[in-house]
């Protein structure tokens, strides 16, 4: 570490008068905590992260989360002057169509950016997720002399992060967990959007984070006590017993003539503060998306150095590799997010003559079976292990050693009833590397962690929902526990599967397709109830997502159904065949696999013909794209015993058949061809 | 207050044997809590509460919350003790199809129930929005001498309560906003589903209730030390500046053989486990659903001192209707859920003539006319009030009068960026009475309050949400703001109305129905972006859900549109028209609503006979119901000035046109009649 010097003090100020630039370029975004924060970030990235810009994915970097993600304006300048492939085109197309510096941070689009932020608690919460990443694979990896994997996580966080309820969730169990390698730094500016945080945010914060059990630091004089900022990292650094939070006192828009209000935080500086605050700091207010050499070469000294360590320790996986050649290979295979070979063997298969037992309980069995040929599968339940299944035999826990409950190497965590920060936690584990996070509870329940089950989609990580309770077939637990309207919800978000498995086989595909999809989640949704094992499921036809279960000749109706209510139309089959009928049956567990196989297998799956009707325990809602009449629940479900729940809501053998009838009675009396709903008038037309 | 006597112990255990005895009935249900809570529920019930069994509605009664919802069994007792309407009888049907005694508490179901619990964290954020509804109730029509509200809140709240983002967020606030009436008792048992809460809750929360600004008590033996416990809620309301929590040491599952064991938690008894618990109180074994008569006798002394109370608060009420009869009518009005007569003049109208504007800014010109006209509605937003433009001119901000920032007669909460708070929050100042609250945030963040808005649903609580920037069109913030997903979702709710206004008058409609469902809860999304007002749009046509914008003889195609693309399509239809396609349009600004019009209406607004296209830009996901053909977003949206987002995704007058010629010559081509997508074969089956 160098003394701070005034090239230090120069590049503070090129980093605030830079974000005033783009965002008055841009004509939008927030200026305000960019230059709140730039001495904060510069003491940072230069004395601190260890990074290499030209391979921003070295799994051992120091990771930076911008929980403030509306805050990006900064982050795109540092990664800009630190040497990533972020040039000054770049910040000069801050927040226009198809560049790579969007509105907020989004993982994949930036070189650099770790996760996707914007979305207020998010950041803190992937944050977490990305030290439990360091700190498991570092307990699994590394050996005496060889510290693979021991980087820092560094993230910095406003009032609006720490307001929001995810953060309260994932920094208490940051706390628990006691991540030594986790600093958090509080920009402490006093305002939001509404104004001061006195309207609104007036609890102890350092208070609540020492009740959380993590190490509260204070830096007064965050705009230009760089020595003082840099102490308190260091210091941070040094606390390896628990999380840090450092409390940084900063100004909103250092600078500016509106610094220290709400007006600086999310709309450009006027052209004559911009002047005079390039002024005051030595520029020439004349020069726009200026950076003076200095600047430059103290951020490519960093990279330089950043560089050194990377080369270091690729050297030190050499050694390592001679000594441990198996450990080693299993390291780069997982982080190179590469599947074993033939790991897919372990998935059970099932004929009809295995025993009727719920889903989860055959989700159980499978995760049994896949944490054995797949070391990299870790996750846990937000405090309903012994209800979701997930929990297998001989399974530790990710425990801090010194609470005698487990260690980093442990594999099950214990999220505690914390669906939210589960969910953004596992977006962390998954984006860390080397590592595929599952996370459990009710699928009513995952409604809870919305917020991150989007970001998991949109940052396109492979995190598994494992979904227990899955309809009114939970039963007792009643209307408040049973999901109706989420299926709809998570069916309708771009790039998420949600799969609802009718028997043993297709539980097992559902866990193929969801742990092959290296850039999808997925929601597997089990049932309580116990469910038959079809005769004619198979692994591989439920990994298409959708397909034929029984087939007939000249079918005058196609029931369509997924999960439990399978089994209960193949009953009522049996019924419309008494009747003379002839009807087809399809299930169709995951509508997000089934869309993406070609245009034939689908139309053979459901073809034009005969009408169609969905029958599933949830809001028909959506249903249209696959089925001509849809047979669900028209409001709530019920408390009750499982079977007499379905009863009452007419969700029987009998009922699916009297509508079955009903619709093949209408079409025929229509009188005109029925055409597949697959077919539409605007495929042709590619966006 | 009496002395701590026998009778008081034998409740205690008549409560706990009771509570074995109705999950052991039921076969289902959580024993575990009702017996380590029953010494604090008898102490509260016979000693506290102000209640009035014959009355639950009395709006000055104590209101009491069961946040941890699960254990009901316990809630009912208590009601059945007290002499509400829940007989023994009903105790035997826990968790059984159509009783009143269902798996979780449900508002409206079971008398004396205040909110819908179970779902964890949202009883606790419900009763802060309750302790609000009181705070506010009182300040506005209390007199001197004249304590017309001055109820207190008693919550019941567990682990996994705390452990919840949304009480971290309802907690923080009513710490701020120091609601001196709120009392709430945590069941501090060590034991949750996963077992020790040592596994994932080691936070001090004692330490973080006071950096809340709570009043923390202590009580160490909440198993059996009655007078402690006693003293403790005396102290609790003695402190009026500050909410309290009284951390209740217990034992899960007291008296049971697997008492402080989470065995114990959500599973009934085994027998031999009843008997030697019932024995070792003295009640026979043989004995099942027995109380004592003392213990009657004491619950309903309770009972008739509530009633004493109500009895004097009409006197009092009496009194001052003679003194205020104004202010008592008004009260009255407000109580009975009753708007002012030709409130609904107050809502703006417009024509063609009219500025085109946000939909957003339209909102504002709406609530800015309604509060003059409504006193009731209060509301506020999480932190984006400049945003959502949801402050009205001389709105005086809900803070306690030492802050200098307002008062508790304020109407407009400073929320924080805290939505599912918030939103869990209203959804407890509605249940209060005499209130109709709003809360606000971005569109894309309804769903970090997900898990309360499902509950505002399936509770029929008059609940709005304004939601702003509500698609593409917010621009530069990006995907990570723009929802694409949320309309799916917030259709598929049952008892939701999701409006999305394309213009002023379709603004106000939306205000209309909101506020004139008394039953139903709203989510109002407007638009960031300018929109121009329709020349066919009226107040009276848009409340129906559904109307035709522009008609034409002989359509070749029918487009239907909500929103901002309103304004698209009908610049669609000038080209069509150029083109000689004969185009239809049609507003359909919420699909709740229009779903309740009657069949003849509907099929006249989506007619058989030409093809349908939807164009919105959201998922297509769940628009198969109204349309043949979908215009959507294929995935998310993008970050850039809207308009050249709606360019990249095509959605122009340019691309909406191109679409309905598509789908005009495909029809065309397929040469079969067109029927409405409304006609469906199962609307004959009533269920």
């Amino acid at each position: 570490m160098s003394a701070i010097n005034k090239t230090d003090l120069t590049s503070v100020n090129t980093i605030r008068a830079l974000a005033a630039d783009v965002v008055a370029k841009a004509n939008s975004g927030h200026p305000g905590a960019p230059m709140g924060m730039a001495p904060i970030s510069h003491i940072l990235f230069t004395r601190f992260m260890r990074f290499n810009p030209k391979n921003p994915k070295w799994i051992n970097r120091d990771r930076f989360v911008l929980s403030n993600g509306h805050a990006c304006a900064l982050q795109y300048i540092l990664l800009h002057l630190a040497g990533y492939d972020v040039s000054m085109d770049d910040l000069k197309q801050f927040r226009q169509v198809n560049s790579i510096t969007p509105g907020h941070p989004e993982l994949g689009v930036t070189p650099g950016i770790e996760v996707t932020t914007g979305p207020l608690g998010q950041g803190i919460s992937n944050a977490v997720g990305l030290a439990i990443g360091q700190a498991h694979m570092g307990a699994i990896f590394n050996k005496e002399g060889f510290p693979l994997i021991d980087n820092y996580t560094y993230v910095f966080v406003g009032d609006g992060c720490l307001q929001e309820g995810v953060a309260s969730e994932a920094c208490s169990l940051a706390g628990h967990l006691k991540l030594g390698n986790l600093i958090a730094i509080y920009d402490d500016n006093k305002i939001t959007i509404d104004g001061d945080t006195a309207v609104s945010f007036t609890e102890n914060v350092e208070m609540r984070f020492k009740s959380y059990g993590w190490n509260v630091l204070h830096v007064e004089k965050g705009d230009d006590d760089l020595a003082a900022i840099e102490n308190a990292v260091n210091e941070a650094r040094k606390n390896t017993d628990a999380p840090t939070i450092i409390n940084l006192k900063t100004t909103i828009g250092f600078g500016s003539l509106k610094a220290g209000g709400h007006d600086v935080h999310g709309a450009p500086l006027k052209k004559d503060d911009i002047v005079q605050l390039k002024k005051k700091f030595g520029f020439s207010p004349d020069e726009t998306f200026a950076v003076p050499q200095e600047t430059y070469d103290v951020y490519r000294q960093a990279a330089e150095r950043g560089t050194q360590k990377e080369n270091e320790w690729h050297s030190l996986f050499k050694s390592y590799a001679e000594k441990y050649p198996h450990e080693a290979s299993e390291f780069q295979r997982r982080i190179d997010g590469r599947l074993p070979d033939g790991w897919e063997k372990a998935l059970p298969t099932y004929t009809s003559a295995d025993a009727a037992v719920g889903s989860r309980k055959l989700s159980e069995t499978t995760i049994t079976k896949l944490v054995e040929v797949l070391p990299e599968l870790v996750g846990g339940s937000a405090d309903l292990t012994g209800s979701n299944l997930t929990r297998w035999k001989n399974a530790e826990d990710f425990q801090h050693p010194s609470t005698g409950l487990g260690s980093y190497k442990g594999r099950y965590f214990r999220f505690g009833v914390r669906e939210h920060g589960m969910t953004a936690i596992c977006n962390g584990i998954a984006a860390y590397g080397g590592l595929i996070p599952f996370g459990a509870t009710f699928l009513n329940f995952v409604s809870y962690a919305a917020g991150a089950v989007r970001l998991s989609a949109l940052s396109h990580l492979r995190v598994i929902q494992v979904a227990t309770h899955d309809s009114i077939g939970l039963g007792e637990d009643g209307p408040t526990h049973q999901p109706v309207e989420t299926a709809a919800w998570l069916r309708a978000i771009p790039n998420l599967a949600f799969w609802r498995p009718a028997d043993g086989n297709e539980t097992s595909a559902s866990y193929l397709v969801a742990l092959l999809s290296q850039h999808t989640p997925s929601v597997l949704a089990f049932s309580r109830q116990n469910l038959p094992q079809l005769a004619n499921s198979s692994i591989e036809k439920a990994a298409k997502g959708g397909y034929v279960l029984e087939e007939v000749e000249n079918a005058d109706v196609t029931l369509v159904s997924t999960g439990s209510e399978v089994a209960l139309c193949l009953q009522a089959l049996e019924q419309l065949k008494s009747k003379n009928i002839k009807a087809r049956l399809v299930s169709l567990p995951c509508f997000e696999a089934f869309n993406a196989q070609p245009k034939e297998y689908k139309l053979s799956v459901l073809p034009s013909g005969a009408p169609i009707l969905s029958v599933e325990a949830y809001s028909t809602f959506g249903w249209g794209a696959y089925s001509h009449d849809h047979f669900g629940l028209q409001a709530w479900g019920a408390s009750g015993p499982f079977a007499q729940v379905y009863e009452k809501f007419d969700m029987t053998p009998d009922g699916i058949a009297k509508r079955a009838e009903k619709v093949v009675s209408f079409y025929k009396k229509r009188g005109q061809p029925v055409f597949s709903p697959l077919i539409s008038a605007l495929d042709e037309i590619t966006e």
